[in-house]
This record gives structure tokens, sequence and C-alpha cells, in this order.
């Protein structure tokens, strides 16, 4: 209501704000998912299932705001792309937020089954993913492209602990078939991690976007393995 | 540039063009990935690769097109919803295509070992998520919020068979190391047809609220497992 008296630059700065709460609530839920695994605490996976509603809420707070500031702003070039991509990336932080409760679903399975060995990969992966996500949070509110970029190149470390990871769970599987069921959780728990560092480089494309007014969406990635090749992008 | 002197309607209208376009094509590559899977046709998995590309592309075309039509027609109410759930829909629509390639690329690695047993249920899912995203487009383009609803619910099957896939191939491994690595793969591309599920279904939500212009998103799916929560949701 009051909203609408307000000068548009505060409502961007609510809007920032907002989107920094989600993103620390997101890592949060990465860091609890995961410590929850490492020290065998359920309490902490129960945690991040209580916490999940919250960072929903604050998804629909930010589209809201978003649709409101489209609706009655009419902002224009810088705004109107600051405004789509946090609307983006409200969503990219919503789905990290599930993927640490899928996490975490896995770890109360986990923890009612023996202990593997004790986990090396996995936390260091979740520091990376978590480090990710605060990253491009940071290069978005400081518009901030050379860190964003630096986001986006993270995403093959990750890629590639997975894939550590999902080999060395292979030959526990291989050596003591009594493992399979533990080594199969572990595996998708590898995956949502994977998972959560695509959406902060999402994230970080969409900053890239937002300050360059390209889009570079799928060029950085195919850059690497295959050159840049073109999209002729609209009209 | 001849854009700006079309009518809105007409840019409406190709935007939907664009959009069905792209959903034809995930739906198509998902069909290819599966049937390469399910026929031991490496060609097809391969024909996914190379046709990515053109999504990605699209993906950037609807981009452009929401960004100038918020930019210089700055519509109101009903047509903004539907420019900011057309921008939504095509990042769904274009993740829909990396998983198809994700499965594509399991399935050039599951050719080069020997088949574990003829496979049923993933066809299935594969035909399940594939009509979800065609629903889903649908009721985007015709505002049908029966049907975008009916899509949201159709995700618990699709979550259902890839429970089922999961413990089935449990079995296999538990019972023969040797399949392990095959198992796996296939599990993994049971989880990548689930995440398409899930992406349909965001579709559907985004529907839903753009036609009754209330967030629906996170309500349908507590709805169904604890009752409706509320979010607060903005002022």
């Amino acid at each position: 209501m009051s909203k609408i008296d307000r000068p548009f630059d505060e409502e961007l700065k609510n809007l920032k704000e907002k989107l920094l709460e989600m993103g620390a609530r997101a890592e949060e839920q990465i860091t609890l998912a995961v410590r929850g695994l490492k020290d065998r605490e359920e309490k902490m996976a129960c945690q991040v299932l209580d916490r999940e509603e919250a960072i929903n809420c604050l998804d629909i707070e930010v589209d809201e705001m978003c649709m409101h500031m489209l609706a009655l702003r009419q902002p224009m070039a810088t705004d109107l792309r600051f405004i789509t991509s946090a609307m983006k990336i409200s969503s990219d932080l919503e789905r990290i937020g599930d993927l640490a409760v899928n996490i975490a679903e896995r770890t109360i399975d986990l923890l009612k089954q023996p202990e593997l060995k004790p986990l090396i990969d996995i936390p260091r992966m979740a520091g990376l993913a978590q480090e990710m996500v605060r990253d491009a949070l940071n290069a978005f509110i400081n518009r901030d492209e050379a860190l964003a970029r630096d986001v986006c190149l993270r995403d093959d470390q990750v890629d590639q602990l997975e894939n550590q990871v999902f080999r060395e769970l292979l030959t526990y599987m291989m050596q003591d078939t009594g493992t399979i069921s533990v080594a199969v959780d572990l595996i998708l728990v590898g995956r949502h991690l994977e998972r959560i560092a695509d959406h902060a480089t999402n994230i970080g494309e969409d900053v890239i976007y937002m300050v360059r007014g390209k889009t570079i969406k799928h060029h950085i990635e195919e850059g690497r393995a295959t050159g840049l090749k073109g999209c002729s992008g609209g009209e």
C-alpha cells in the first residue's frame, strides 16, 4: 500500500535487501544440510525442512515487488533489466532452497544407515557451491561483471568434484554390495550440490546479461568447450 | 526494427509462436534422447546434442522479445503478467532442453555397455513428462487454468515411477555388481526425467499465477502433503 508513495530508489533498495536475505537463507540451508550429513546430526537436517517455507515466501514477495514495479514505475533500460533479472535470480534461489531440502531428505535417510567413510569431497563441494551462490548475489548487487564471470567459471570445479565423488562411490559399490544403498544416496547428494552450482552459474549469467545488456547465456560454457558459437538472438 | 511499428497484438502472437516452437523442440529432444536409449540407436542421441543450440537461441530470442515489449509497450495487468510468465517459461523450456542433452549423454555412455533389460518404466516416464510439457504450454497459450492444475498434479505419477525405477535398479545392483555402472546411469536418466516433469510443473504454476494473478507456487505441492500453508506474500 504505502509502497506506491515511496520513491522508486527505495523500492529497488528493498528488492536488493530481499534478494540478499534469500541468498543468505539459501546458503544457510546448504550449510545445514551438508553439516547434518557430515556430523551425522539429524536435527540440522530437520531444521532445513522447517526453514524451507521462509525462502518460498521470499520468492513470492520478490516476484510481487517486481511485478508492482514493472506495472507502476514502467522502468526503462537499466532498471528494467535489473528488475527482470531479480525475478529470475529469485527463482534460482528458491530452487537452490529446494535442492538443500533434497539433500536434507537424503541426509535423514543416510543417518539411518551405517557410515560409509568420513566425508571430504561432498563438504568441499558444498563449500564451493555456497561461495558461488554468495558471490553471484554480490555480483548482482554490485553489478560486478568480473565476479559474475568468475562464478560461472568455477562451475567446472564443482563438476569435477562431483565426477570424483561419483567414481569413488562406484568403486565402493563394486567392492561391497552392502554399500550400494548408502553410496547411491551419496551420489544423489553430489548431484544436488552440482545443481546448486548450476543455479549459481545461472545467476552469474543473468548478472553479465544485466550489466552488458547482451545475452551471454549459453555462451560461456560453450565458449570454453568449442569456441563461441553465435546465436542470432532476436532481431 | 520493424517490430516497433507492428501492433502489440502481433508481438504477443509472435511470442506465443516462439514459445510453442521451443516447446515442440523440447518435446522432440526428450523423445529422441529416450528413444535412442530404448532402441539403442546412438544416432538419435547425437541428434539431441546437435539440436541443443536451436533451443538456446530461441530462449535468447524470447527473452529479447519480452524485454523489448516491456520497455517499449509498457504493458499493464494481464499483458504484463503474460510477458513475465513467458520469460520464466522460456527458461524452463531451455532447462528441459539441457536435461534432454544430459539424457542423451548418458545414452551414449550406456550404449557402450551391455543392455541390462528392455526398458519399460523409463520410456513411460518420458511419455508422461513430454505430455506434461505439451499440456503446460497449451495451458499457457490458452490461459487454461484447469489444464495447468492437472499438469501440476501429474508430477506425482512421474515421481512414483522414478522411485520404482530406482528401487528396481538397486535390486539389480545388489544381485550382480557387474550391473552397477549401467544401473547408476539409468538411475540418473530417471532423475533427469523427473526434473523435466518438475520444470513442466513450474510452467503449470506460472500459468495458474498468470490466469489468477495470485501466486500459487509452492502451494499446490504443499497443499497435497500438509494442507495449505499461508505465505503473507508481499503487501
